[in-house]
């Protein structure tokens, strides 16, 4: 490796990017290096601030850097919704759909015993305490349809079995629209075929 | 979009990026702020320190934050021999082949005279001037083999006509090594024809 040790160090310090490796991380430093100073300094300075400042929202757990998000806090959501996911991406996704209007809880993960990841590390207890509070009607539970996703799911179905008056339900697995039947993989297909609906 | 004002920022800030796009913007900015506080650190300090500091090598013009980059200060380089390369990259390409032992000159591009890039641009008085100094023995062009680079070779051929003393060379253009014929282009074939060399 020829490139000047400050150059290097950058190299190495960019592959901590998700999906970089060690040609693309040199391609982007001598990028940034030879035609974009201002934007690599921008995103210096911009890395270092949501490193330090990005925390949890205190009522749903997403990223934010104010102590209560931008979701928790609007008025105009129904709070008497509130949906389940994984992780913040998965809220993204569900928000970009533009076809939800209640609130979330970002739990941080799935459940996975085997990596010491059980109820308490995922948020669940706070989650339970404000389902309990009786501000929820129905809790959606909207992990992902993985195995660790799925039992998830089911355990906090079953902690809540001493809410009868809380609908809990889980989001549709099925056919994606738009999708052809010819590639939709059989476990998908035997979802979509047991989750089918009466047609009126 | 949902993610909080300082999470949406950083997720711009990170499009700077060659190859960066809104997706995988996001995928970082999330990894990052989620799994590798340590590493967004640690890369927000080095980038601020390398866009402050890495300037041009006063002898090579490549990247360097010292006054003369590690192969301009070697001893072990064979000084008589200068290859001139367009960019940093092409320099690190034709080093990590590891069959070069001479010094470079790198151009801050090509000659694009409709973009406003003469030879001033470039910083081909000073290599001029270094070639007249007396220490070269022989010029290497290694821009690439586009309109431009091919224009930029022929203008330095040309400015070398009054110091017959020096060998100007240009790299060869050929078949790659380990390729096979039928994938080739036709313009490298004749490349590879005109440039045939007698066997012994």
């Amino acid at each position: 490796m020829f490139l000047s040790p400050l150059v290097t160090e950058l190299v190495e310090a960019l592959r901590v990017l998700p999906g970089v490796g060690p040609k693309s991380a040199q391609r982007m430093a001598l990028h940034l290096l030879e035609r974009n100073r201002g934007g690599g300094r921008k995103l210096a300075e911009v890395l270092a601030r949501a490193m330090d400042n990005v925390r949890e929202c205190r009522q749903c757990q997403t990223l934010s850097e104010t102590e209560v998000c931008g979701i928790c806090a609007s008025r105009s959501r129904d709070r008497s919704l509130l949906c389940v996911v994984e992780n913040p991406v998965d809220q993204l996704a569900i928000e970009s759909s533009g076809s939800f209007r209640g609130v979330y809880f970002v739990l941080k993960g799935h459940l996975s015993p085997l990596d010491g990841i059980g109820p308490r590390e995922l948020g669940i207890p706070a989650l339970l305490e404000r389902v309990r509070g009786g501000e929820v009607r129905e809790l959606i539970l909207a992990t992902n349809p993985t195995v660790e996703g799925e039992a998830t799911a089911h355990y906090l179905r079953e902690a809540l079995r001493d809410q009868p008056a809380i609908a809990v339900s889980r989001i549709a697995h099925g056919v994606p629209m738009g999708g052809e039947l010819e590639f939709v993989d059989g476990n998908t297909l035997a979802h979509a075929l047991a989750g089918r609906k009466a047609l009126g």
